[in-house]
């Protein structure tokens, strides 16, 4: 279990790193801002999770390879547009910007999310549906909002339509599996359930109740 | 003594949520806005006492009774507002939007003030007037800096006219009485004095020095 | 060790509470607004190494001293721009602000960098370098991330050129000489270091790789 998780973290940390990443260089930060933005929303709810459950100092700190991997990708996320600054004005940037920056996104949103039930579920013995929901919605979106309220952006939570909606239904997707079909089982449903529901919301433009 | 606790922290949870919805409403947030910005602004400053009095996990994420009673009111603000939106351009918002605001606000300082000096006690044993002053301050502008921080407003504790300044002294109020009293008496003298002080200071245009 | 340490917090309190503070008074705000600025500009880096260091309460809480000599200053600052309010319109703003600015925030990031080494250094006794130097850039950077977002300001870190950047290399050659030639010479290394590099920086306008 140990060793899936930690690779499901790597994925996630890639892929949070990613989209902060991303957002610092649309800003025109310097390498330094993209790394920090990258690992700021990489390790971000990680770190707020280990904080809550009483794990200090958390993991972020203690082991560097979080770290580390996210100082690799916002750096050759840098490397690639600073070596082709043309990538930014040109068509492949409004086309693909958006939908990379969502897959990267939501698979991060999915991806903590159930390794926050897992770390929640490591710290508390006894069932709690509602602590393991909660502290695993925190992780998946801890990152994103520490990093648009850096950015100076509304957090993502906030406006996107069904977004920590599809953390929740995920995570207590994994919740009420993991007793039955195990804990990795159980995580692998709670991330599909989130990326899929994320994705179709996007898709399909689903929009929540919103007044006019 | 916890169960009075207990009741003034339900009631200001019900006050800030609807100071953290009426933001994201007023900003045409959805539904899921409007609850997430509900509930942080409720759970933000005890969840920030928590974790700075070393009580992991927090209660509002050990207790769903909070979060519970965030969604609650924001999703019964957001349909009234959502089955009336003329309400949102009628003279009644225009005329008792800033009241309503100022009030919710208003309480939930005064009693998370309160509360979180209760929590301080609660863990510290020996008497620290500074210690109980500052928890109990945090624990009541807590929640709103991160709502307004999220919102993307200048926190109210900075520029509102009297906002910290009293739950300073009430704060402070509680702690000197609160040991000649007892602790509900000291409790509801700190609340008194908050929110007396807030609006008047609010009604009266009260002012501290500001450079012109 | 202890007093050494203690004198080096207190240079840096001074030192952030300062530039907490004079962004407060840029922005108009009134007295208490300066102080709040202040105070978290000052302990927020400390108290979120504490957090990460699980040392509950953090200091900033337990001891007086720190808020007590952040509120001595913003309040002298404040009454020497409210006597004479000319100073913000006159040649010496313009001349003097950003390079008074820019030595304050440096000075703090420095002190806080290799004070929050040694304090990672007290809780953990393995040696572990990359803990160490995270730790201490982060109690360096805390106060000022902090300071700017609330202030509805772009993060420093993310913008400044080589700013998070002398932390690093500050921390790092704290880190190394440590061991050698003792805690107090390899602080007073690691803040030189910082400090150089960041004035040098400013200085010289170094900038690092930017997608233009």
């Amino acid at each position: 279990m140990d060793t899936f998780t930690f690779i499901l973290e790597i994925i996630g940390t890639i892929a949070f790193a990613s989209s902060g990443a991303m957002i610092a260089i649309e800003k025109k930060m310097d390498i330094f801002g993209v790394n920090i933005l990258g690992a700021t929303t990489a390790v971000g709810g990680g770190m707020m999770r280990d904080i809550i459950l009483g794990v200090t100092p958390p993991a972020a700190f203690s082991k560097p390879v979080y770290v580390l991997f996210s100082v690799l990708t916002a750096t050759l996320l840098f490397t690639i547009v600073y070596t082709n600054p043309s990538i930014l004005d040109s068509g492949f940037k409004s086309k693909y910007y958006d939908t990379i920056m969502l897959l990267c996104d939501t698979l991060g949103l999915g991806i903590f999310t159930v390794v926050g039930i897992q770390a929640a579920a490591n710290v508390m013995n006894k069932d709690n549906a509602f602590f393991f929901v909660f502290v695993g919605v925190l992780t998946g979106v801890g990152g994103g909002v520490v990093r648009d309220i850096m950015a100076g952006e509304t957090p993502y939570i906030l406006v996107r339509e069904i977004y920590a909606c599809a953390s929740i239904a995920g995570g207590a997707a994994c919740v009420i599996c993991r007793n039955s079909v195990g804990e990795a089982a159980g995580a692998i449903i709670g991330l599909i359930v989130t990326v899929v529901i994320r994705l179709l919301a996007s898709y399909f433009h689903w929009n929540l109740w919103r007044i006019r």
